[in-house]
């Protein structure tokens, strides 16, 4: 599974590419599915959470299989979040996105690394790694969040 | 990756299971997360229906990417439709589902298979394999929302 396949950075600043059904895509179908994209990536991020802090029973089957969901799916939101989209109210995100398209493209990437580190952690069968991979990859979400989701 | 990795009949009708996160969820956040799950499906169906149909350039490596991303998708909706979350208003979703455990179970494996098809069809590189695929993954679509989901 290629990742980085269209660079965030010429989506968020609306650079020349290649057909994207998101570059035409309605700006509430755009929310619709970037939210959609980071609820299953926190059906599948929550469950791991659970298991490596002790609150449930570790089954390694089960972190492996939402590891590589987890890899997958962190490379659907980035598409979603276009300028077109800032006049839409039923979002969190901040308009500050677009204003520092840069910053929000590297917290982009940081995120899709670290799950891929996830992922291979837990392709190992190390419940350590698995645990410090979680932990960076849930440090990789709140420093977007902090930047550029309101509360 | 594999399929079926929990037969859905499990999910559905209850049956025990090791550990999964969807059986201790709240039934809103389940019928979010399915919602979720078919929306995404959207996004990257669409885009190819779009295609094959001679609305929008075909683009061989968006059809592959977004094949790709659908049988990872196909797997993710089915555990979300639990019995526990029959009084949820926010869902298209008919409580027969429920009472036809198996019937349902049977839409969602057809559904699977046809976007293995689908898959199968973008690597050949074979548009008209694309187009017959597409078509078949419409009906198995079209037969469980029929019967399935309120208008």
């Amino acid at each position: 599974m290629k990742k980085f396949l269209v660079p965030a950075a010429a989506l968020v600043l609306g650079a020349a590419f290649s057909f994207n059904a998101a570059a035409q895509a309605k700006p509430e179908d755009l929310v619709k599915q970037r939210k959609a994209a980071l609820t299953m990536v926190g059906k599948y991020f929550g469950p791991v959470g659970a298991m490596v802090q002790g609150k449930a029973p570790y089954d390694a089957a089960i972190v492996t299989r939402n590891a590589g969901y987890l890899e997958v799916l962190s490379a659907m939101p980035w598409d979603g979040f276009q300028a077109s989209t800032e006049g839409v109210k039923d979002t969190r995100a901040k308009p500050e996105i677009y204003k520092n398209a840069g910053k929000f493209e590297q917290y982009a990437k940081d995120m899709q690394g670290a799950i891929a580190k996830l992922n291979t952690a837990a392709k190992s069968g190390d419940q350590n790694a698995v645990k410090a991979a979680f932990g960076d990859t849930g440090k990789a979400c709140k420093a977007c969040h902090d930047d550029f989701r309101r509360d």
